[in-house]
């Protein structure tokens, strides 16, 4: 019962077939499928349903929506009435709305992003199958990406005004989806201010996490690889295909996640990311990071900010 | 709401010191507690609870019970009532009657062992605390094992005489606890008999899982490891330690885990298990390995067969 | 000056078109040349001279040779008499005798194998180029092995008839071709008998070893894998090629190295070998294994003895 | 015969009690020596010898000199002559002159450094024994270096004036102590300016390398890790001791080796270089890589340049 995991996230991009490029050989996903109109949908070997990343043409890039899946369709029901008694509008999209989904319940996040669930996305199988598979699939290629693992937006942050989006939606994702907080990062002289939360449905350390800022944002969308080796490789690959790196591999103290972050042609930031870290459950206790720390948050081997990762956004629809 | 994870394994030892000194220095956990009667409760460095392994000082090694951890108190009456009506009595044990722990639902699986369903057990906390927490401790040693994964059962399969605890458990698991099963081995000539079965409750290949034999045993507990590289590092430790390991470094077909077999003092099966492999979800599609395959199902790096781990097995109390 | 590195292991097969199928397809290696006769010339990918297996078509499965390249021609000229010195016969084969290479010295070892001296072999160069080199190449394949590392002999050993070709060939070739002794393996009840020796002549722990047993024999050629990762991927292509795996993933005790052994279709023992273990250097104190640990020495993981690896060897030309 | 192997670097520091504890807790050496001036001497878990650090306090950081090991005493002779007769002026320093060495060659590279050639260190021994081994020391600790690998040094580089000290020193080692050259780095328009050099002796990739800028200047040394997966443990211990990190975690393109560079808290630079990379022999081809890849050759995973790595070096005395 309830949300599983991220189903997609679907962006608008300027250069297609760049990016249908980048998101296949660099990243190592899949094309199931491209429309009549140039959208693109693509899936990694080992997601089940037929897409994870959707990629629209259009002359900026931005954040379209983010998707989350559910257990059952009658649980679009139950959140319809959650959120809305919650205060915040829906809008339940019919079948094929979002193509290859059944019916989809569409709001908008406190911190101003689309976001949908749907229970029913084309099922189109692993890259191994489901009969004595393989623990990978012999046409694996570019990061060879597992699934798509977690997204991170960024709300306005402004106490003076007491706004802090990070606070909303992480209340909102709590008390109507019964998400779960795993960390979360604390700002401001008594590190009083929630600035950033990490927050998880499943057994990861986290399914979605929120940043404050300056405004509505999209941070990165993440794919899981399976261990720091695999990091290694996606680092091979990145220079073999001169992507723009902004961050070469790294630990995260956040999540203990392995990590690269590199930019799409759109400039959109994508993250590898190694590794379980740990697992996640109700009980866990919650982590805490406070100010002097925050920079070995993010990247735990270096004291060395890294002033992009806090100012580079992408802006959402 | 409902079962979260696999809480700790009890076992009766013979020599308790030296199963102290192999569940510390040779898998890496904490002594948390040394009972008046010689009773020894161990936690892994990244787990909050208490303990996740007891031993027992006994004349003969044998599995007490397996214990799995709630995520409310109520969910106990739930499952005391799914579990009756499904025709399996149970008992409520009062408060610390498992020592450390709340209430605690005791029942017997149709494959014969006994497991228990806790609520509550003593907060530890992780060695690594909840505040700016490193990725792993200073004093980690031996393996470094992370937390206790799975355990896996051994029940009674007879087909001629219509005998199968594989079945019978893995449906009393799915009916009452709302386990779901990732991957299944089948056996007989036209592989219609299932012979192992894997159930998994959170976002793991596995929670729990269970083979068909001559009558009830316990195979083996089995403890996390973050990745290929700590499965070699295991491997090491071993090695340095003299442990009786079965089975070195391999890959599993089954969940993709990177594992070591070991046996502790009292020849207690153990497993270091590295690597998610996958998550799961309830909408995963089931992974099916049929009895042509079924070697390379347990160790996909080779085609020898490992006749002892199909034989070995411990009595249960 | 001197002895550089192996150069190349010439096989006969039985099947050659299966042969070649597992030192591409499997071990990862390149064909370079296949000869009117059938017979078939292999590289690895980081290695420049023209080959480095050789598989030639024949009714059972043996050693012919191998081959050891120098830096200088002249080195021949300054070899051919030391080894005459020493007492053994040698023969100055012309150029193009061994195909692609220049004049070669042919000798036979004290242990039995027929052994080549070359200074030259025909320059194809790395698969990466020399010219802003990636670090591996596009397409790597199979195990991706590195180069062909090192080969391990047998010979007679029996100590009641005072015959060690372990020590005649370890000394004959630290007397006249300046190898150096890095580990050793001692046996019988005084541990005064050497069984096993491990010599190099660059910084490699070993670039040959030989191994005391029943008679002339070859015990397998070893391919590098660049660490314990590349080792699981090997164990995983090996696993989706069925072939027949000795020994699954394991550390060495001498030379600390990581190994896989399997077989050839031909029955031919193959190692991929993982890591650099440690540099070697003339003035590198000896290691040295006693009979009690030996089982230690070859796989440190385990303690269970690996029997098919004392018995099975492949015969010599 | 010749030069073996980078024997120790000595470097005077400003706080030598905080030196010791880096180059102890952080890199993972052994304090072996301590004399009464305060002078440090350290050395890794692998070598062999008494000390491959030597850390003098002083009230400023820089390089004292680098020493290198040869094979015999008589090749103190050899190099003594040869140098001499390329131009350049010695000195034969007599025995202890070097602390716990035999006598030593010194000479001024034509860049600008003093280098010894040794051929003598008092032997301490691995700290696993040579009897049974261990792969790896019980109280292996901090980043676990294994041994010193390798050393860069600045020589100025000035084409209009017609200076260029990479050329002058590579054709030194070249001609008078037979280094081969493994990759250069060539600059200016026409790609025909040799900007760094690296040399090697061994089978490793470089023993000692080479960069052009301003004047003398001594870059960094450079500790051997086994391979990718303990350069992130090393990562993970410089994160926890709060080490100022200039590049976390990457591939060199120049030697494939794994790499994070770092400062002590004399703002000299470490490195911990992961893997062997590929073996060198005099044979192997030479990479070049051209002024347009630059970048690519320091740090494979990124394009972004780094710029501190270009412009801090440390003083020579």
């Amino acid at each position: 019962m309830g949300v599983m995991r991220i189903s997609h996230v679907s962006l608008s991009v300027m250069d297609i077939e760049a990016s249908i490029n980048h998101y296949v050989n660099v990243v190592g996903m899949y094309l199931t499928h491209k429309a009549s109109d140039g959208t693109a949908f693509l899936k990694c070997w080992d997601e089940w349903d037929k897409y994870s990343v959707v990629l629209t043409p259009s002359d900026r890039a931005s954040l379209n929506h983010v998707a989350y899946k559910v257990e059952n369709d009658s649980d679009l029901d139950l959140f319809e009435r959650r959120i809305n008694e919650y205060g915040i509008k829906t809008e339940m999209a019919p079948r094929d709305a979002l193509p290859f989904c059944g019916r989809a319940l569409q709001f908008r996040l406190p911190s101003g992003q689309i976001m949908y669930l749907i229970a029913e996305k084309e099922y189109v199988g692993k890259a191994v199958g489901v009969l004595n598979p393989d623990p990978w699939p012999d046409d694996r290629h570019g990061a060879g990406a597992n699934f798509l693992d977690h997204c991170l937006l960024v709300g306005e942050l402004n106490p003076e005004k007491g706004i802090n989006r990070v606070v909303d939606t992480s209340e909102f994702l709590k008390a109507t989806m019964d998400f779960s907080l795993s960390e979360k990062m604390m700002y401001g002289p008594d590190a009083s201010v929630l600035g950033g939360a990490f927050l998880f449905r499943g057994a990861k350390p986290h399914d979605i996490a929120i940043f404050g800022s300056t405004g509505p944002g999209f941070h990165h969308l993440s794919f899981f690889l399976e261990d720091w080796n695999a990091v290694r490789h996606a680092g091979d690959i990145m220079g073999k295909n001169r992507v723009d790196v902004e961050s070469p591999p790294n630990r995260h103290g956040v999540t203990r996640g392995e990590t690269i972050y590199f930019f799409d042609p759109n400039g959109i930031r994508n993250e590898t990311f190694g590794g379980l870290g740990y697992p996640s459950y109700p009980d866990m206790p919650e982590i805490t990071w406070t100010p002097e720390t925050a920079p070995r948050a993010y990247f735990f081997h270096t004291l060395r900010p890294l002033e992009s990762f806090a100012t580079v956004f992408l802006p959402c629809s």
